[in-house]
């Protein structure tokens, strides 16, 4: 157990949240909701982009830049998501300060640079992409546009919680528009094929891929698809979303294109997100009481070696072997740290890189050298192993490897057995109360049974999953005919 | 001459901006003095941005992120930098709308969420940087802190032009926190460097390396290293700078340090950025009235393939060859596109290409395909030439290699021409009147003189190179002595 930091079973609210502090991922700022992102978990976060980034280019995205501030009028254009934000919106309405006539040094906001029109503070980019892409697209050859964005958006969050929920976060938006509704939908999809495989390969974090009832979808979108992962707490968590805008935000901004044929249509969209929220789900999901476990895909530093020494001349020899590794791996493309310092103890050292996740430490001591051989530590099962010096570079990449398939496969058995079929409403609160996790129950479909459900369990359907097999069942709550199983839990 | 594009000498300002819009870099928004940096604009920027990332990395430093809002009260604290920026802030005032009582869907801002202390929305970081590091310094061990940021930042600017003065802008903004002031003098310089080693080797772009007298400084900074470029029309452009803030951060967020002797210090700082304005740099200094020239460093796509034929035959034949030659090309690491439209001729694409600044375009047609040839033409000069196609993969390199030191080596030219040394007031007026470019003379270093200078001929001093030679000689508007030639221009 690090130091200062509980238990995941004492209270994992508080396990979290220090976590997040104590390994240099992100601490609160001076500015209400917004946090600051240390390096180390900016290097995180770097890796998440780099992969996603790839993944976006190969189905064809190209990324681009737009206006961080939406004015109001267009704002408030497509209804529906103007009142899904409404409520959360940082709003610009003046342009300039000047200094307090009362108080020398300190300034005010000048009441003569009240601004026209006022502008919102991007919380999605919806209604100032869509009011351009009015001028990109006249004719079907215009057709598909299939671009992102890499950006912060503000949402102002009463309850913020570390990457979790902030007032400002980084994330992705993709926002595409296309000739047909076909193509659309088969956008959609696609992308939230690429966060499913995103998820599952680099983050390790297995996924149920579905769609979102209607209370729960994006504000202005006919269809929300979501990937939705399993904490260690029982709780789900959304991890990604794919939405369907239909014509919604053609209809909008009254984006029309001609066709083969010539005549006028409007253009149907999608969009699509993830978050630095993408940063809590990984720790959250794979994390242990003495610290992060960050799966080698997406870990800054691959391996960390720890020298065990006396003297200053073992100090030295050992030094020689270790730099010797460290080119060698580095060579390979891993990324490792010699933790050189001699103003701490190898113990601290060993505590402080497992409370930063490095997935492999190897420590180099006075026999070692005698013997031609390494200890390697695994940070996933916390097994060490004694290497042959020799072996060191052919079997640390199949160790990494490893751990990326265990940590994947610890999640994934996890996520199972934390799914329970359930066909009663006692049994359905029974789960939630004694063992959380995704509870897998029939629904009759009615938004009003679901916000009953809510009110009285805070389980809320995660999604229908797109998997779910067609069968025959009753609505655990009204009792009504339902014909596939929902996914509810308590989430994040 | 591209169509409806300006040539330069008809008017070098709608040049610009016709040329930007043309290429499809960048447009104006319905936000006002916000651009939309379109995709084939934003991949050039992500080039600038992956190269400058590694050198930064390279250099020690590690990316992090900080909140976009800054609070008044933190906004003011260092006296200078917020007097300096006041008059240009986004401010927030309210966190919701609500729906407008006397028009059925239409928001106004809720006058009950109204902010208890406004939010700037940052010009620049330091304030919020600095009010940070305050608690993650305490003692040297902690030193030194190297933190890049890749941000947005707002500046109300009331004259905007796409890329060179935009409201809101992309940038990058370094803030080093050090134990001693050599230190972080050596940082400042050690990162002027990184950035004209940029501009020189990336953008092809030779850059003049020094330091802003006081009345251009960065307001906070106790020095400004500058490095300043040459635009084809004489005017001279600010590229980059790099900031010694001295202690004043330090001061006005109280940030101290326990030496090795354990007595308390303030600590020493330093900022540095560089933004999109970058791009209107590349822009203006190298493109000519058939588009842009853009140096293969930093091209989006090196080489284009644009096969010339008659019948499905010929076409199929050419394509064969010319996804060969693209294939081996990619393999290579370039990136290369063949323009295999049907819907649009030889000719159209030759000029679509040129346009948009391509380096290097290779036309295939039948003829080629008897005698084994492509024929290839450079961006820069326009030359073409019958080269072998099995020496193309070979060749290709070499010549983009060229290119790229033919475009810095023109750029480089054009700027040591467009440098005058005068010694008198009525030189200097008329070289800036009727030649234009950097005009290196004798100022007596007050404030007072340059002021006059710049209200009598808009001349600015870009700066006091680094490599000025001592030389004793009378300044130019007060005759008053001065030991070394400083560099004035009109300026972007
Ligand atoms: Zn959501
Ligand atoms: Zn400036």
């Amino acid at each position: 157990m690090a130091k200062g930091i509980p238990t995941r079973s004492e209270d994992y609210s508080q396990w979290y949240i220090e976590l997040v502090k104590q390994a240099d991922l992100a601490e609160n700022s001076d500015v209400r909701g917004c946090m600051v992102i240390k390096p180390y978990g900016y290097s995180i976060w770097e890796k998440m982009q780099q992969a996603l980034d790839k993944m976006f280019k190969d189905t064809g995205h190209v990324n681009a830049y737009f206006p961080l501030f939406v004015p109001k009028s267009m704002f408030e254009a497509e209804e529906k998501n103007a009142e899904g934000f409404a409520k959360e919106c940082a709003i610009v309405t003046h342009y300039r300060l000047k200094a307090d006539p009362d108080n020398k040094g300190k300034l005010i906001v000048d009441p003569n640079a009240k601004l026209e029109e006022e502008l919102v503070v991007r919380p999605t980019s919806e209604a100032i992409i869509w009011s351009t892409y009015k001028k990109w697209i006249q004719s079907y050859r215009d057709l598909p546009i299939l671009i992102n964005q890499w950006a912060n958006v503000v949402r102002w969050e009463m309850r913020t919680r570390l990457f979790l929920r902030t007032a400002e976060f980084l994330w992705q938006e993709g926002h595409t528009a296309h000739a047909t509704k076909q193509e659309a939908i088969k956008e959609t999809e696609q992308m939230l094929d690429v966060y499913a495989t995103f998820a599952e390969e680099f983050m390790a974090m297995p996924v149920v891929k579905g769609k979102k009832s209607e209370n729960e979808r994006f504000p202005g979108a006919l269809d929300t698809y979501c990937i939705e992962a399993m904490m260690q707490d029982g709780k789900a968590l959304q991890a990604g979303t794919s939405h369907f805008l239909g014509q919604n935000f053609a209809k909008a901004f009254d984006v029309k294109f001609s066709n083969k044929e010539g005549k006028l249509e409007e253009v149907w969209g999608t969009s699509w997100g993830v978050s630095t929220r993408l940063m809590g789900a990984l720790i959250m999901a794979h994390s242990d009481d003495d610290g992060l476990i960050i799966p080698p895909k997406l870990a800054p530093i691959h391996v960390v070696i720890v020298p065990i020494f006396k003297s200053d001349e073992e100090f030295a020899r050992i030094s020689e072997k270790a730099e010797g590794i460290a080119k060698e791996l580095r060579k390979q493309g891993f990324s490792v740290k010699y933790d050189n310092r001699d103003t701490q103890k190898p113990g601290f050292k060993f505590a402080e890189w497992e409370l930063k996740g490095v997935p492999v430490r190897i420590a180099i001591g006075p026999r070692d050298l005698e013997n031609g051989t390494v200890e390697v530590a695994r940070r996933d099962t916390k097994e060490k192993q004694v290497m042959k010096m020799d072996d060191i570079t052919s079997s640390i990449p199949t160790l990494l490897d490893d751990i990326q398939k265990n940590i994947y496969q610890r999640a994934l058995k996890f996520k199972t057995e934390m799914t329970t079929r359930v066909d009663t409403y006692d049994e359905f609160k029974k789960v939630l109360d004694e063992k959380g996790g995704f509870v897998a129950a029939h629904w009759d479909g009615t938004a009003e049974t679901e916000q009953k459900i809510k009110g009285e369990t805070k389980a809320t359907i995660r999604c229908i999953p797109l998997d779910a097999a067609v069968e025959e069942g009753k609505c655990i709550y009204s009792g009504k005919p339902s014909n596939r199983r929902v996914l509810f839990a308590i989430a994040y």
